[in-house]
């Protein structure tokens, strides 16, 4: 070396604030912390991600993050052979290094980094990925493809790889909730700006690192957030989680070969909290309890909003035998705002059909489902599912919640039959169980990935906490 | 492909406020523009970007593209052997694909992306690059390492690479003026943040990006903001620059295999500028003028703030042939800024001598310089330095200006020299000279490279108009 390194003797010795008058303008209060706000919560954080084991999680909790993967890695297949994954991948080749890890439902493999990346947009285009309700940051997918993608660079245990989703999760549900709402309300993507600190938590808690290296990782993941609203109906809203889990590896790594980073990145008086909410909640930083336990799964390949009425169509297909032809007339009471997303009476794509509830109601019966499958450009051309979307009528009632709907099915035979769903399947309150975790994985995996590999993924993620190499998960989700 | 990619279709058919509404809370105003607002000024600003040719460029534009390229080429070699370098190299050698692109001042070869992010870092580690005074942006390095890295991925002539380093510039600096100042008093690190920007646009326009690819990799870099003033202090300040530098590329070569972002980051409702500024001046994208011939260059290894004092002491030292034993006693007086940031009266070392005026004035009677070795460990220690700066009485003067001081020396023999610094040298009212700027060169490349070697390449560096392939320079930076 040249010389000894400057910086690092800058954070330590307090002079960071005339550091920056070297070459910017000064900036007097950077770097210290505000009266009244809590001290050291980067460094609690930190502690807090290094001390938690996996032998430390409630069963709940265990059994969530396998459900949460298993969840995550049926879509990050599923979205596997969109245009918006081959893109990137065209871009990205070139510049590869040692193909170690998977691009998951793909034939290439890419190292590391570019594998976080391209399996995190995978994940997260088709929109079908976890939500956590409160923040609405889809948890997984920032995290599980940067600690996937480091499985298969240096092994871990299945269970070092869950005990990392979870306090992954943890870390960036905690920091979305402390800058809830108004960072989302101002215009971020929180899954991009929170999912970084997801991301670091997890791979450097897989790389063991220090506390003082993990607050370095939560700071170098603090200066990359990624992701804004307006990029949403473009590529670059799935680059997004991608982006981020790539960054959060890159700060792990960094932080793991001694790079340094603010100490105090959360709570500085010119810290992320700060700069990213109006008003920030400090004490949700080192709140007790398990955000993984909030985390919720879409049945349906559509926005959550239209999700209480296809329950309802659905239950009432499957208690009654209901097929099309007996249908004269679907009324549907919903909450206010499906009308204001869903309102395309006939649609001509499969993404319009997104965006209809007349479509959704009617796939809902002819169907008995609403995956991919039932919102391809095919399915809007169905005669059957034409046909008897003419005969849904939507009602905006405002007594009516967003997790409900109300729906009556009054029948050619002068029947008539009503079901009023509560909280829709996928819900916090009501989640869709293993079984339909397993028949949606199955759904998205479906002409990706032959059956039987299939079904060994699904088994590999069940058995994740028994498992020797968790990169053999990552492994079995690549075509040959 | 599985099915046709949805999301441009949102896009393109002013879908995307309910596109949000597929998974994200209600975000009724994404995407549109506001009232009063510019119309299509990203599209005005790629159109710029992609139609400006260096045929079109004035002389005096083209001549200062190479004084930048050149100060930020030594920059990075003089910044390559610190710990901070060689650190992250450590962390992501590993993942590192072919090795095409030159580590500057190192014998490590990388990929072109990984090579961009080092090498940004390498060029801001000192402090010691460019200065866009109005924005406080570094304008080369997040720019130059993009290009210079993509110029050995795939070769292009030295005209284009000055063409793109141009407009990189023109970007990143419109639209840091357009975010000034509440930006950057927000805590942002303008250098990473408005740097994507410059960094997109330069390597967009060395891949030949059409208009609206320019747009989207517009995009692209709006949603990857780099760097807070909280990590100032910390190895992670390098980082940000470099990453940015990563992140352009990124975004340039995503948008040339049709990856979509949205057409209006920078004007949307809640687009990049209202996110990013209390008060956006739209007007300033597309401002005429080259703010290229607004870029200075640091002669001194240390803070712009003690310049002044440095420049008078060594005028004095050459005009009347001082040494250091004729001398008595040296008053300085100063604008307030200097005691708040370099009152260190007596310095252990290297660092602590950038914030030293007493050191600074010292070295510069005695060594006629104040390089990187005038603030090293052992220049602190040198006999005769730690004697005369006992000698440096500073004053606070408020009627001095930022780029003035005033210095009078008492000799021994009673006589009195005084000199009053109106513009130091290295700002834009007083800039360096060319043969100024090969002899700083000199100074960051002795001990890295040969003599020679570094002869050569600044040569190159002059000459970069006449290259056939620009990728010569970046294979000269580096060790054999």
């Amino acid at each position: 070396m040249k010389q000894p390194e400057r910086r690092t003797f800058l954070r330590n010795t307090g002079l960071a604030i005339t550091a920056a008058a070297l070459s910017e303008p000064l900036a007097p209060a950077a770097a210290q912390t505000s009266a009244g706000v809590p001290t050291a919560v980067t460094a609690k954080l930190a502690r807090f991600i290094v001390s938690t084991r996996y032998e430390d999680l409630p069963d709940t909790v265990r059994h969530e993050a396998k459900r949460t993967l298993l969840n995550w890695v049926g879509c990050a297949i599923g979205g596997s052979p969109q245009e918006t994954v081959g893109n990137a991948v065209a871009a990205l080749a070139p510049f590869t290094g040692s193909r170690e890890a998977t691009l998951f439902g793909r034939a290439e493999r890419m190292d590391a980094l570019n594998a976080a990346l391209l399996n995190g947009i995978s994940s997260h285009v088709l929109d079908f990925d976890d939500t956590h309700a409160q923040t609405a940051i889809h948890p997984a997918a920032p995290i599980a493809p940067a600690i996937l993608a480091l499985a298969e660079h240096r092994p871990v245990s299945g269970r070092e790889l869950i005990g990392a989703l979870v306090v992954g999760v943890e870390t960036e549900c905690r920091i979305g909730i402390a800058v809830s709402p108004s960072h989302y309300e101002t215009g971020w993507h929180i899954t991009g700006t929170a999912g970084a600190f997801g991301s670091a938590a997890a791979a450097g808690k897989l790389l063991g690192l220090t506390e003082q290296q993990m607050a370095w990782a939560l700071g170098l993941a603090a200066a990359q957030p990624v992701g804004l609203q307006e990029m949403f109906g473009s590529m670059t809203k799935s680059f997004h989680p991608g982006k981020t889990a790539q960054n959060g590896l890159t700060a792990a790594l960094l932080a793991s070969k001694g790079f340094t980073a603010s100490e105090q990145a959360l709570e500085a008086r010119r810290g992320w909290l700060k700069m990213m909410s109006t008003e920030p909640n400090y004490a949700a930083l080192t709140n007790d309890g398990w955000e993984l336990l909030r985390n919720s799964y879409k049945p349906f390949a559509c926005g959550l909003v239209v999700h209480p009425v296809i329950d309802g169509c659905i239950q009432l297909r499957n208690r009654d035998r209901l097929t099309a032809d007996m249908i004269d007339r679907i009324e549907v009471s919903v909450h206010p705002r499906v009308m204001l997303v869903t309102a395309i009476k006939d649609p001509k794509t499969g993404l319009e059909a997104k965006f209809s509830v007349y479509h959704a109601a009617a796939v809902a019966l002819v169907d008995g489902a609403a995956g991919e499958q039932q919102f391809s450009d095919e399915s809007v051309r169905v005669p059957a599912i034409m046909e008897l979307r003419k005969r849904v009528v939507p009602t905006v009632d405002p007594t009516i919640g967003k997790e409900q709907a109300r729906v009556t099915i009054l029948l050619k035979n002068g029947k008539q039959l009503a079901l009023f769903v509560e909280h829709a399947v996928g819900s916090v309150e009501n989640p869709m169980s293993d079984r339909q975790l397993e028949d949606k994985f199955g759904g998205l995996a479906d002409g990706i990935l032959p059956a039987g590999q299939t079904r060994e993924l699904i088994d590999l993620c069940w058995r994740t906490d028994t498992l020797a190499d968790a990169g053999d998960i990552a492994r079995k989700a690549g075509k040959a």
